[in-house]
């Protein structure tokens, strides 16, 4: 086959579009084979200097204004004292002053960096100023007003993306990282941000582009001598399963990432607040929730097994009720609606009623619950236990480790939550992968009913046309402005 | 006087404790003459390695981790991969990868500094993660199981002190800048983070210091041929001036920086919300609050002529009375003992009335209050306007510039409001320059009483004494701890 003419074989998708957008400086898309010029993409289209507060707004030690785009330094040069940040070796740090015009405006350092060797992959700076408000909110304007505009959201990985400094699976990464909320959903992310994802798509890719090729060749020479058995039917299924894999870690990526919402519920004095403490006590998540709704003493965050919790107290929701009444149902209600899992407590000491039995169906309609039976320290541990009842005591925390085990269990709908895996948590790439697969499953439907080639080619090349468009080769400007808008600013 | 064996009569004070601990490479304070190793000052005490967070606590696209102490490179470059970090040039930037043993945690951008090129003074470092919390948490956890120790409030400013990198006036501009809520506040601030103060108390230092020689030398030797009139008078004299003139910028200074409470009051329907929402409206701060009371509905930030003023509207705080009519009452009052005025409306379609009257003696005994005659619009600008009342239209606007002059008249005190003026915001400067003041007018009068040199050299090391403690050339432990503990965490 060494000897046949390649360039007419080899699929299209093998010209990186980012090689040609760089040697064009323009911004290139290449959609379903056409590359299509991205000028009209506001405001993503240009190299133009962007400027944005990558740090929370607050009063703190240092907060970081970060920079991006074609002659920012040259920009920033005219405000920044001493001169000469234009000319910049690779990275350098200063420091000076920032001034408008003949005013200081802050003592600051500054990280510059040449095209090519920032993140964004365009020139870049980032100013570490004072963290006061004031302080911030001058700079910004000074920076607004001196040629930079506003960055959007997600608007620095997108130029990183669109400068082939990362890959759209890695991209995605990044905002993930940030939104992890336990250590087990960050090392998931970061493996992700390290290529995981991409390694893993490449790979398959690169199979899959050989088959097409051997393909191609046999469309555009039918009278070569060539076999004529259904060869890559093992590939084609290979593909098929590990993207199977990779499709099955979504639900343990969007639970470690998105978290689950548990609610507690069950009759007066069942101990719902007990627990509610008692798991707050003993899993509080290592990190709390920013704007804390907590506030209203109704709500934690706990962490099990790295997977972010936020547990609701009906307790605490049904005692608005003596002010509101229709507002404290209706609140509730929503909450339990909203949630992945209830735990449904009922005071042993008191049996299984009539008003449990009712409670306990009603609620089975709305969604997964986990009957408790709580207060087991003061009837024994096997004493009366309904079936299908987890014996507990909120109390003195008898029978928590087997609840935890269970919530875990009934959360992760069975999958395995292992530590090194590969994962994935981007409906995008779910998607993606799973039309990729229905496309595979078709191409060996196909071969087993000797389809004609070409109906098969076309199977394989929308296959990699998926599996391109995951890691961002072949791809569109709405779905890069979707991903990119529920980023951070600044990022 | 040149041929005189000049170093007996050189005050103590020209020893720079900062030069001999440098040398020493132990922290020194230099105490009422004596130098105290700073050995027993923990946390102070030491160069062993800290870290903190210097961003606020939050989702964001970039955390700020700092780092700094002896031996930290080394630290760190354990941690961090590719290695390398330990030897930097003066400064630098790398990029790479923090590493838990083997785990990667996450992705930085690092910024290092060689000793002598840092904030501190001390070799350090600033790690840029990615700003999510569960990154912060993890880097942080990292660092405090790898040598370093959680910083304590200021500490890096204050090793900066230490390691003669500032003076206290501009370590104490740092806090004032970063606390700044106008914008006019954040360039007061830095002028004094430039050195303004410290420039102005050691040229009136320097004068001080060679008339205590002068005399110092006369007491040495006092027989020698020196001509016998009270010389020195006029510098002292000027000296005086010059500091009441500081002095006198104290206002101004703590006026801008910490800004002011002003509560509006009257009766039901007297106009009080309309004319909260006018000034929220057109005064709105250009930062706003933090952890916001506003949710309340009764307070806002507003920026008069630079001055951040905090604005009540008792009319929100009176609603509370319906629900829990004690809590309300004792609300309201509290904020109005704790404000600087109070605009106290009057309905003029009404006009004034037995209630009002009483309202405003009762108010009068508690504060500053400015009666405004608000709903000109409906009677007339002038009809019937009370004497010492401001006519007003909150609905229309009218008469609003006339108010916000009086307001910022009143807080202001008289005193002029200049922008270029070096300007003092600190208690402990004040009541050094007080203390000062004080020493030099009983040097003054006793010359004048022909006193014995040695009793005028003694005020006038006491006044040397006090400038040296505003700049932190003679300081204490207590003081530094006092000031530094009202520091951000990470600065």
């Amino acid at each position: 086959m060494a000897s046949l003419p390649w360039p007419f074989a080899l699929p299209r998708e093998c010209l990186s579009s980012l090689a040609i957008r760089a040697a064009a400086r323009m911004p290139l898309l290449h959609l379903e084979g056409r590359f299509i010029i991205l000028a009209s993409m506001k405001p993503f289209s240009a190299e133009d200097p962007i400027a944005a507060l990558a740090t929370p707004w607050g009063e703190s030690a240092i907060a970081v204004i970060r920079l991006s785009g074609s002659g920012c330094l040259a920009l920033l040069d005219r405000l920044f004292r001493p001169a000469g940040l234009a000319a910049p070796p690779a990275r350098a740090l200063h420091h000076g002053v920032l001034h408008d015009g003949d005013e200081p405006i802050d003592d600051v350092m500054m990280a510059v960096y040449r095209r090519g060797r920032s993140y964004t992959g365009e020139e870049a700076a980032e100013i570490f100023c004072h963290g006061g408000m004031a302080v911030v909110q001058r700079v910004l304007a000074l920076l607004l007003g001196s040629g930079f505009r506003q960055a959007e959201p997600g608007e620095f990985t997108m130029r990183a993306f669109l400068n082939g400094r990362m890959d759209l699976t890695r991209a995605e990464a990044v905002n993930e990282i940030i939104r992890s909320k336990t250590d087990r959903a960050r090392a998931l992310a970061l493996q992700r941000l390290s290529g995981g994802v991409e390694r893993r798509i490449n790979a398959i890719k690169a199979r899959l582009t050989d088959l097409r090729a051997a393909i191609e060749v046999r469309l555009d020479y039918p009278d070569e001598d060539l076999p004529d058995e259904p060869f890559g039917l093992e590939a084609v299924h290979a593909a098929e399963e590990e993207l199977e894999e990779l499709l099955a870690t979504y639900h343990t990526g969007r639970l470690m990432q998105a978290g689950a919402a548990v609610v507690i519920a069950g009759r007066t004095n069942a101990g719902k607040s007990t627990l509610f403490n008692l798991l707050l006590r003993e899993d509080r998540a290592i990190v709390s929730e920013l704007h804390g709704t907590t506030r209203d003493y109704i709500e934690g965050a706990i962490a099990l097994e790295g997977i972010p919790i936020r547990l609701f107290d009906t307790a605490g929701l049904r005692r608005s009720r003596d002010r509101l009444e229709q507002e404290g149902m209706r609140r509730t209600e929503k909450v339990i609606r909203g949630a992945h899992l209830m735990l449904f407590l009922v005071d042993a000491t008191r049996g299984l009623e009539e008003e449990d039995r009712r409670l306990l169906r009603e609620y089975a309609e709305l969604g997964d619950v986990l009957p408790v039976w709580n207060k087991i320290d003061a009837v024994g541990r096997k004493n009366g236990l309904p079936e299908g009842f987890l014996p507990l005591s909120a109390e003195t925390g008898e029978g928590l480790e087997e609840l935890r085990r269970e919530v875990v269990e009934r959360l992760s709908g069975g999958h395995e939550l292992r530590g090194d895996q590969v994962v994935i948590d981007s409906e995008r790439q779910k998607e993606l992968i799973e039309r990729c697969v229905a496309a595979l499953h078709r191409c060996r439907q196909g071969t087993g009913e000797k389809l004609p080639l070409d109906i098969l080619a076309e199977d394989l090349r929308e296959a990699l046309s998926c599996l391109g468009e995951i890691t961002g080769e072949v791809t569109s400007e709405d779905v890069l402005r979707r991903m990119f808008s529920r980023f951070c600013v600044g990022k």
